[in-house]
């Protein structure tokens, strides 16, 4: 992957930050299966399993750790 | 997701932040699985199930850990 | 939930501390299921399977990381 | 539980932490199924199961990162 | 495994940091699997399973979390 | 087990503090099952589990993470 998609951990808000955990999340299984359309076949199958979501949840919360951190938990 | 739901991790006290890693977590698994009919459909699945609960207890807990420390852990 | 169940993080001891991190770790689960009858249906369930009880003991363990540090790991 | 089992999270050694780490990882098990005889009986279960003793080292692991703060990663 | 592969936790940039955590997460299994053609042969097994591609991730999540630590967050 | 096998989490380099990771993460399992012959017979078991071999890599994760702060990340 050749592209620039993570210039800075700080957001303005902690949604934002919420969500760029996200992205951090869904790159993290990108750089693993770069194949879109694997990805795509692959989504009915997480999607619709309480345990997969779960568990994807848990990615998100365990990026949002740094990114919280790393914006000084948008104390001010 | 357009709405605004996450505007501060600040508390005022410690079960309040609890509850915000609660929101969280499903948060997470909102933006992996926005359709709300499906989430509802899944519910009984991971509801009924031990291990499905621990994970999402752990799932909260990891979120509790960013909002405790974003809240100084309530100390004062 | 509208009873108030964790007012402070600060306990007396480290085993204090734990036994609070159990309590946080039940809670989420219960905040995931609130009906204490299916609860107990499941507990047979968990109650003896290794790879459950492992998962809970993980549940505690992130908890008490979080009760620890807000305790200055009762250093003194 | 009444016993008195964990009055410091201080230890004088890395090694006797990692000691300390396995006790908490036990006892968030037994917190859970206090029946000797049933822990006992899980034994081979788990004890032979390759992904079982991953899990249990992960514990483990977890707990060690909170010992290891508490005593400032022994570094004098 | 004799070869030198990391030097330094330090990266120019944030992405530059994720892609080392990757790296840490391969290395990771390559030490309990050094043999390259079994590793191979793994590849259709854990990239076309969406809970491996998320238990991928997570394992990336943690390893990000130490390098963003190590390097400031990358703040200035 | 009496030896003594870990005496400081101090490191010289970022790669060594990694391989102490690997150390620790074995030793959590050896703890649990201190049979050798068991430990070798399951090997096979895992090594050749893409699901096995990522939860290995995160448990050497997790303990890298103390070691990289115990280290204060080799920044210098």
């Amino acid at each position: 992957m050749t592209d620039t998609w993570l210039t800075t951990l700080i957001t303005r808000t902690p949604q934002e930050g919420f969500e760029l955990a996200i992205t951090l999340s869904r790159r993290g299984v990108k750089y693993t299966q770069p194949d879109v359309s694997v990805l795509k076949s692959l989504r009915s199958e997480y999607a619709n399993s309480a345990d997969s979501l779960t568990a994807a949840s848990q990615v998100i919360a365990i990026n949002f750790q740094t990114i919280a951190a790393a914006n000084g938990y948008w104390r001010k």
